[in-house]
């Protein structure tokens, strides 16, 4: 089994309750695990015990601070119907919420063919040409040991220093040990960019409010397009919209999240 | 008071839950009321329960239709924190589940006023200049008695039966009776105007699966400008984007929804 799916797979069954383990190689630098590696964790469990395997749309409310462990997902079975099943989930530490998760699941193998997307994926210069974060890096961002991605270099000033100011994000993604996307990869892939914020010049922790997900279709073999972007920076929140594009220039995930900001870059504190 | 208030003002408790009454005078033409307007009667039953009062991201799922007449309100607190208070409700009619509602609320006037939004608002021609719907088209859809909308003609082919093909709709919109905007109305505005589908000639019901608003600002008087764009029509389920504007030309609430479509026209059909 892949790393991504060792880490989000919870084995074990007790009084309807999951054992799961928050691993800790999904680290972002700070204490607590990435998000979108949280609500992959979280979704396949949730899934596991569902008629139907994927999810179609999932948000989730970060409650408090996940840190790696045992954790307990619980879960709530809202409507099943013939074609989707609405269901809930917690995750628990110790007797504290870390996230709840409602969502929508649904087979995405099982949907119509038809596609009118006018959408267009990002214009993205080729992978070798796109800057790759120092290995040094995942020594503290653990989740970069088992991720590649590739910044498209018009919007990483962010990474030499010199943020654009601009909201905008475009970078390759994939597993780094080969495992191909699946849709609990894509809930991990949308939250696994730097935040946009970054490259607006402003520093520090952006804490997730909520992500809410939509995931289109089952993605093909080969990396990930992925672009964040965000409009409405205002009253100490912004705003990122995720797309993630397959290899078959298909969308296949579309997520947006509020997340807390500090407003003021230390340059202008100063 | 106003008639949108009164029709989302739910005054008793019993047992820590509460009545609530589904009015009938925001109808879509079918039998299930709007589905805004629903967020909008739970969303402040919830925030009267809570020490913060307004959602600054909510989440909805619609897990059946609900009807006009009496409802009950169930909540629940899940962390209540300084400036947030993430809660859940869920709205429940004869023993079933209609509405599950997940969100973050806070306090939309303590927000700090920094404002760095890149977004731009939509280019409407002037409220005189826009389509108004026949006034017989409110004796079905009953929220149209409460509703006074000016549809950009540009982008509401579909009103004279010759949709642009286009996913995107822009109107103004106010409350007939003069109430200002507020936020619980703006839960009503994202999901008030006719779905983007019609514009692209598909026709049908548009039910939705989930909807998530985020709520950025108190919203100024006046005549409210509404965007709802789709990019991604696939396996049989369509996103909107909704963007709404006010007077002072604020982005007072960004909202997506995820929708089931039926992806043949009965020309196509044919």
């Amino acid at each position: 089994m892949s790393r991504f799916g060792a880490d989000t797979t919870s084995s074990s069954l007790v009084d309807g309750r999951i054992a799961a383990e928050v691993s800790a190689e999904w680290g972002t630098g700070g204490p607590a695990p990435n998000g979108g590696y949280l609500l992959a964790l979280v979704a396949r469990a949730l899934g596991g015990t569902l008629k139907h395997p994927h999810p179609l749309t999932i948000t989730a409310h970060y409650l408090s601070a996940a840190t790696p462990g045992p954790a307990v997902i619980e879960t709530e079975t809202l409507r099943e119907g013939r074609t989707q099943t609405t269901a809930m989930a917690r995750l628990v530490q110790d007797g504290k919420e870390r996230i709840r998760v409602l969502a929508a699941y649904g087979d995405l193998a099982d949907l119509p063919d038809d596609v009118r997307t006018t959408a267009k994926p990002p214009a993205l210069p080729p992978v070798e040409e796109c800057y790759a974060p120092p290995k040094e890096f995942a020594e503290v961002v653990t989740m970069m040991r088992h991720t590649e991605v590739r910044h498209d270099p018009a919007t990483s000033g962010w990474a030499r220093g010199k943020p654009s100011g601009v909201g905008l994000l475009r970078s390759w993604l994939r597993l780094a040990d080969g495992t191909e996307p699946d849709p609990f990869m894509l809930l991990y892939t949308v939250d696994a960019l730097p935040p946009v914020a970054f490259e607006m010049a402003l520093n520090g922790w952006v804490p997730t409010l909520e992500l809410t997900v939509h995931l289109r279709a089952l993605p093909a073999p080969g990396w990930l397009r992925v672009q964040a972007e965000s409009r409405n920076l205002a009253g100490g929140l912004i705003e990122e919209d995720i797309e993630v594009w397959d290899s078959e220039d298909r969308l296949v995930a579309q997520a947006r999240q509020l997340a807390k900001v500090r407003l003021h870059s230390p340059a202008q504190a100063g």
